[in-house]
């Protein structure tokens, strides 16, 4: 347990690993309609400018603005109606002073029309004529073009994760394929005696394997492709050659321990011998996920993280997917949304070290609540009852009923 | 213009359509593996205990308790070491008065041992005698058969979104296949003479269809399949027959209108054709979005969206996430985080109308705080800028500069 000697904080850790990482973003081109999720490689110019047309905000009448200077409902203007403005084409006049035409939302404006006025404050009196019963100053209710985007203006940068919105931005205009990062690939090797594969029968003193499970899904949320070398016995040379292997095949390496101390300082030589640098920090002052192990072997990161299931995925929610995150070139590492509640019960902890404890957040006509729920060794069903975890700061000996603590959500 | 003579609050709106749903879910069973974002669709029961035998939470000494009593550094209690619990299978011995056993964290206990002293409050003091320093409490370092699940117990109910701990509770349990409620299909139609599909040529006059694209990925988001029929023309025999069709083939349909305000009404003489009782709210009182129109034609839903693409995405945020939840048979339909941040700028407007309006999240030291972003008509690119929505509450004439403000993450 000597490696346990000096407990780093959890944000050094961080950037102790970040640091001595090596990145090359792979871009592929893939349709627009497939990005959900995915981070550009590429910053994005707009082709055109939007809208590519000086459009109208309302149903009304396309007018000179200072033909309805003055204008009122006791002193109408009265303008000759060139015509009506069809959508989705050209208009096929121009509005010369003392003329307006029709317009509907979104319909073109004419060259010379500079602004629109309501259909609500105008009154058709003959064929040809309507009353305008309100003036409008010059653009109103008009979109100039490029109102939105300019031509070549950079429109998304690289490095963003896509949302419908970019999704709907790249279509309007017509941009159907982006280069994205591509999908960098997790190799999972779960180790312990007492450990079998979760479709294996339990013999006594045996448990299923939950972390390949967990992990393989949480890499997959975050935008990567897990792949899954099943469980080995706690045997150094076995270890070796397998997670040789997989560190070969994939991007980064994920071990998770077995559970007794033992085993943790085996799954530490065991990455050692993968490639230097080799251990770069052993021990994390965070409960739960004390026995972490972050490690580059040949440029290439492997975590070892606590068997323990709770520990294992709040651990590879704190460095994996940084780590990820940094591989796919997304500008904003490890920020995620975190709300504040009213803490419902003291809970203690020990200074000096980062405590997360599974939670349950709810609301009601005083604002969030959470509630934290306590679980002897982290046992993985408190987290299926948990939404939420409570962060407990290192400098505080616990979070007292009442107070205003920081809730990070579980999704 | 005659339907919006009475627009709708957005709740009464919401309880309106989905009241008149009719849900029927349809359950498939899949791989747990698979099952991330999916929605229980049975009621999941732990055919064993967990964990299945009684295991230690320390490295350390498996003893009776009343053996250890008073045992202190300065007066030791000396036990007899009858061997070390291997990992992974039954101890080879018991625990008789007097007596004790090498265990590790995860070990199973010895039927006669109900304490384990940690290591570190122990000394070997020759080669089958262990020095214990500290007494320990019956149950002490324990979890015991079932702790964290008992055989039988309900662990998961029906309408369940599935997330990495659901995945990793099921795996320990060993249960491979669940039932999810099958993905409904929803249709989505966009109509405008003016609309081009994202990949054709602008002319002038014509923008591209962007709703089409948002749609589809916000459904796939939330769980459901899209299914694209394209931009069709503003004539009703054409809409009627298109939509009918779609309706046929799909769960839920999405009509995007064209701009104009006779387009508007077009769609809903559309939607009254397709079935019974057709139109159930045309206009609800939100901005943007006024013009939405719920209906229900034959048991399935119907949704008119406003052209605009800010208004869809977040009228279909309001309407359409809500009736795929329902139809997925989720338990916390509606409900999504909201996080509460100082607003930056003044921002205006209408009591007895709700607002939203884009905005920029983010945090310093003094917590969040939010830009709103002002855009004319609610360009799509003002929503590729922006993270978040800041809603203005119906009763509200605006909101001011330093208010505690309501925000929703835009995802």
């Amino acid at each position: 347990m000597s490696e346990f000697l000096k407990l780093i904080p959890i944000q050094q850790a961080l950037q102790i690993l970040l640091s001595q990482m090596q990145v090359t973003i792979i871009p592929e081109r893939i349709a627009t309609l497939n990005a959900l999720g995915r981070v550009t490689a590429q910053l994005i110019h707009s082709p055109i400018p939007l809208p590519p047309f000086p459009r109208s905000t309302v149903d009304g009448y396309v007018v000179r603005a200072a033909d309805t200077f003055g204008a009122s409902e006791s002193l109408p203007a009265y303008l000759r109606v060139n015509g009506e403005i069809l959508m989705g084409g050209t208009p096929g006049f121009d509005i010369n002073p003392g003329e307006t035409g029709l317009i509907h939302t979104g319909g073109m404006l004419p060259e010379s029309g500079n602004a629109v006025v309501m259909i609500e404050y105008t009154q058709p009196v003959s064929g040809d004529t309507v009353e305008i019963l309100r003036s409008v100053a010059v653009g109103e209710n008009i979109i100039h073009i490029g109102e939105d985007v300019q031509i070549g203006e950079e429109v998304i940068h690289s490095g963003v994760r896509i949302r419908p919105a970019e999704i709907g931005g790249l279509a309007a205009l017509g941009i159907l394929e982006i280069e994205v990062a591509k999908k960098p690939i997790i190799g999972i090797i779960s180790s312990g005696d007492e450990v079998i594969p979760p479709e294996g029968k339990l013999l006594p003193g045996q448990v299923r394997d939950i972390n390949s499970y967990t992990l393989s899904v949480l890499i997959d949320q975050v935008g990567a492709i897990p792949k899954r070398y099943g469980v080995f016995p706690d045997q150094a040379d076995v270890l070796e050659v397998n997670s040789a292997h997989a560190l070969d095949e994939c991007d980064v390496l994920v071990i998770t321990a077995g559970s007794s101390a033992s085993v943790r300082d085996l799954t530490a030589r065991v990455i050692n011998q993968l490639g230097s640098p080799g251990v770069l920090v052993h021990g994390v002052s965070i409960k739960p996920g004390k026995p972490t192990i972050l490690a580059v072997c040949n440029n290439k990161v492997v975590i070892g993280l606590p068997g323990n299931p709770v520990s294992a995925l709040v651990i590879a929610g704190m460095f994996l997917v940084p780590v990820i995150e940094t591989l796919l070139g997304l500008s904003n590492v490890g920020t995620r949304p975190k709300l504040y509640a009213r803490l419902t019960t003291n809970i203690a902890s020990q200074a000096g070290r980062e405590d997360w404890v599974a939670a349950r957040l709810y609301s009601n006509q005083e604002g969030y609540q959470v509630d934290p729920i306590f679980s002897k060794s982290n046992l993985i069903f408190s987290l299926v009852r948990a939404n939420s975890m409570v962060r407990v700061p290192a400098d505080a000996t616990g979070l007292s009923a009442g107070e205003l603590v920081e809730v990070n959500l579980l999704t």
